[in-house]
This record gives C-alpha cells, structure tokens and sequence, in this order.
C-alpha cells in the first residue's frame, strides 16, 4: 500500500548526503512494520514553467542580508510549487545499504608493476563479463540506437548513445564508442600501432555526432576511463558544458591527449605511472590494501 | 527597502539554468520601479536536522510508480522546512547580466605554435596583474590563513586555503599552493630543470595538510589548471570525494602526472598541444578565432 505521509517512519540513519546535488540517502524503519526501508530524497532542477508560478505574491520573501545592490533572501514558495523527489526501497537489503552508503574515495598510483602484478591478475580472475557488449557488437540489443558503425574488425566501431543519456537535450548530450576489436583492455594496453584504430573513432565520432546532432568538435569532450568500468576498450563522448560523473582527472583522459602522447613516445601507456580513483568499496582496493600500497 | 513577497516582480527572461545544482538565473523587471533586477535562486542543500522535521505526517508522499521493492513518491513538505536560497542584484548592469548569464563553452587544441603565436602574446599583452598573489607572497593578507610556507626564493612556496573553501568540513577541502619564485607562468613553462620545485610542493603539501587536518596523500587531487585563471605558477589541493569546478579533464592536470612526464620527456610541455575549455565571453577565445583556431 503507497505512502501517503511520512508519518510511520523512523529516521534509523544518513547513509549519505550529497551537497552538490542536493540529494540525501536515509536509512529508517516503519514503526509498524519489519525490516529496512531506504529513502533516496532529492530535489529536483528548476523548471521554466515552474518559475512563473514561484514568481508570484504566493512566495514570501524573508531578507538575510543586504549589502549595496545585493541583497540576499529566503524565499517561501507554496509548499506544491516546490516538491521534493524520493524513491523508497522496501525491504531494503544489506547490499542496497550498501550501494546507497557514503563510501570512501581513494587516489592510487599504478606503477607498470603493479599493473603487471596486482591490476593484471585481478581484471584475469575475474574475468568480468561484459555480455551487454557482445550483445550490442553483434547487434542483438540496442542496434536501433546505433548512431554510427563501422564494422572493420580492426579499426572499427559502433557509437551509440550512453544509457544516461535521455536523448532530450544536448547540454548533456553523452555518447559511447565500443569497439569491434577484441583483447583490447584498457588504456594501459594501447601502444602506437593503436593509432589507426584511435584516429579513427576520434575522426568519424566527431562527424557522426556533427552530422546527427549538428554539435561541433570544439563542443565535445572526448575522453577515455582509467580504470574503466568494463575491459573492454571504449570511449566517451560528451558535451563540454557537461561536466559529467567520470570526466574529472584521475579518471578521465582526453583521446586528443592519448593520441598524442601515443606519436610522441610509442609506449607511453605501459611505462607510466597511472593514477586512479577507486572507491572503498571496490575489490581491486582490496589486493592494493594486501600489497601494501595504499598510502 | 526589502521584499515581502515576490508580487512586483515580471520575468523578463531566464539568463542560465543548472540542472546539476538545482539553479537558475532569471533577468526581471520590478513593475514599479525602472531598471533591470537579477535573481539567482538556487535549492539549498538538505541538513540532517531538517530531515527530522520532513520525515513526518506533515509531509504528503504522492506515489507516481510502484515495481516491486522499489515505488517513486512526489513528497510535499511544509513549505518553511523546504526554502529556496536567492540572491537579488538590483539595479544589476549589463555586466551583471553577462555574468550570469550561461555561455557557451569551447575546448581549443593549443599546439606549441599556437602557444607562442596566440597565448602567449594574449597573456605578455594583457599583464594580468594578481596584486592579490603578491599581497600574499608579501604577508600582506591572508597572512593568518597561511598552513604551510617554505620561504625559498627558487623552490619555495605558500600553502593556504582558497577561498571557495568555507574551512567547516573536510569533504569539499581546497587548498593552493603558491610559489615563491616569479616568471613561472604555467604548465607550458615547466621543464624537467623544476622538477625540485614540484616535488617540493607535491613532498610538503602533503606533509603540511596530513599535519593540519589528518588527511591522508590517497585522499587529496593534487593538479594544475591549464589554463590557470592567474598567470604566476600555484598548484591545487582538494579532497579526492570532491569533484570541484575545474578537476575536469580539459582543465586540470595531475601533478603526479606532470612530474613523471617531465621526468621521462624533459621538454614534456613545451612539445605538446594542450586542450582546454574556454568560454565565450573570454578574450583569449576571440584571439583564437581571428586565428582561425575554432573549429
């Protein structure tokens, strides 16, 4: 039976709080029933239209400051004009504790050793399966998506658009090159005799995405995960006003950049130091923990 | 004299939306008064004392979607426990206006010619002056702020927090480095020969923050903007769980990055071409255009 206030329920914990997106993850319980509930409560963008209304002698305005021609308020608009979001999980499980718990960063150093010793053997064990892959490559998913393909078995491609994306807008336009070759991990395992299959998804990306959306190289950001979240080799493209989860340093690497240091110094990737950001949770920090380098 | 409500206010139009930060900049006109009026309004963050007072009978849940464990609610809290924050500028300028409103942004390739052809006529022209980098090297301001200072002429530096950090949490922690010495501009003028330099920064930055706050090195993103907002070389220190405006790829550079490609490829920077987003109101970008660099 759906909520209809908030009145039976119990505020166990925050799991997590997120300032910048102005959202917050409670733990709680219903008195009057068993078991975990978890509430993800955000508040959402402003709309146009929205703003017509919130404009208005319904909003009452309460001054905090005034300095010259600045002035600061707290403003009060009709309690309906100005809703929150929440998704309720019941009966929640320890592993969505989990997921919706606040969980320590780390920034680590991979030396080409430990690469070799400690990334290498962990991405083999566990082999991770990206089957969702294999299904877009041989188009049994998705292929009505595919925004652009070019099926050399070498060099070549599909781009298709991310599932964040909602396709609605394009400020936060965010596409994904997957390419056909196989064995090709990551980042680490590109060397020059790369560049024709580099070259080629930066250059035809870009005109598949002019041609389609009619946004310009200069309004992409295209940039490739270090780690990934699948080995399999791929690249991101999104809008440069985006500011996207995964497009900040220690992360994300420019293609233009990759390619670049690629023809300045063949092996650029596998003499490196790489630094990456891991999360608490993630079971590569755990064999980095056992080698003793996380500092 | 202040407003009570916001019944005289017409919108003219809206300047810049971020549906990110649950923000939006509207241009108005009072229907009294002449002139142009700012409102920034923006959705405050959520707190854990508020949230005692939202999870409760007062606050309706609408049900929009039920799937099994998991249902999505529209939830209404009484409208003073669910502000908005807003900012008024009045008379506001077209300054004001330009300011606020959203630009439209750009990534540029910055090839060695462009560098020495482009920018670095741009910045050797318009002498940026940073009287408030020299104010600090002199211990003329912020004097009392500063946490670390080596006082070397060649590979010294001040430590301090910025100022978009507000000191009460570690979780959104900035600090910057500034170095002592003059005529080192930015990431393009880094050679191997200040490699000391940067080590010193990176060895004594951390010591100095594990010292003053307790964090750790794993936890800090230690980069360098290029292009820097000021032409005298400092380098930025902030909590890796925070993904503060610039870490972005396209802006920010590792300095653990910086440092090893120097120490593989002395003349690193001065070789590269080096992306970067820039935005339309900046007068560099006009310079690239006459150039007939935006493509």
């Amino acid at each position: 039976m759906p909520l209809v206030n908030l009145k039976d329920i119990q505020i166990s914990r925050i799991l997590a709080e997120n300032p910048a997106s102005k959202s917050i993850n409670i733990l709680a319980k219903f008195k009057d029933r068993d078991g975990d509930v978890i509430l993800l409560i955000s508040k959402p963008p402003f709309t146009k239209d929205l703003m017509q209304n919130i404009i208005s002698e319904d909003t009452l305005a309460q001054v905090q400051l005034e300095n010259d021609i600045y002035s600061q308020y707290s403003l009060t608009p009709k309690a309906e004009l100005n809703l929150l979001k929440s998704t309720v999980i019941y009966p929640a499980t320890e592993k969505h504790i989990n997921k919706y718990s606040d969980h320590q960063f780390y920034l680590l150093q991979e030396t080409p050793n430990d690469y070799r010793n400690i990334t290498l053997p962990f991405i083999e064990k566990n082999a991770f399966s990206a089957q969702w892959v294999e299904r877009i490559l041989k188009h049994e998913s998705e292929s009505e998506n595919i925004i652009f393909e070019d099926p050399d078995r070498d060099t070549g491609f599909i781009l298709l658009p991310d599932l964040k994306w909602d396709k609605k807008q394009l400020s936060d336009l965010y596409l994904v090159a997957i390419c056909h070759r196989h064995g090709l991990r990551s980042l680490r395992d590109l060397t020059s005799s790369d560049l024709p299959l580099l070259r080629n998804i930066r250059n035809q990306g870009i005109a598949a995405i002019k041609e389609k959306y009619g946004v310009n190289q200069s309004q992409l950001r295209i940039y490739i995960h270090y780690q990934p979240s699948y080995y399999h080799f791929h690249v991101h493209f999104t809008h440069v006003k985006y500011e996207a989860p995964g497009s900040v340093v220690g992360r994300a690497h420019l293609l233009e950049d990759v390619i670049e240091n690629l023809e300045l110094f063949p092996n650029f990737y596998s003499q490196k130091t790489l630094s990456f950001v891991i999360q608490e949770c993630d079971a590569l920090l755990a064999e980095y923990r056992k080698c003793g380098r996380l500092t």
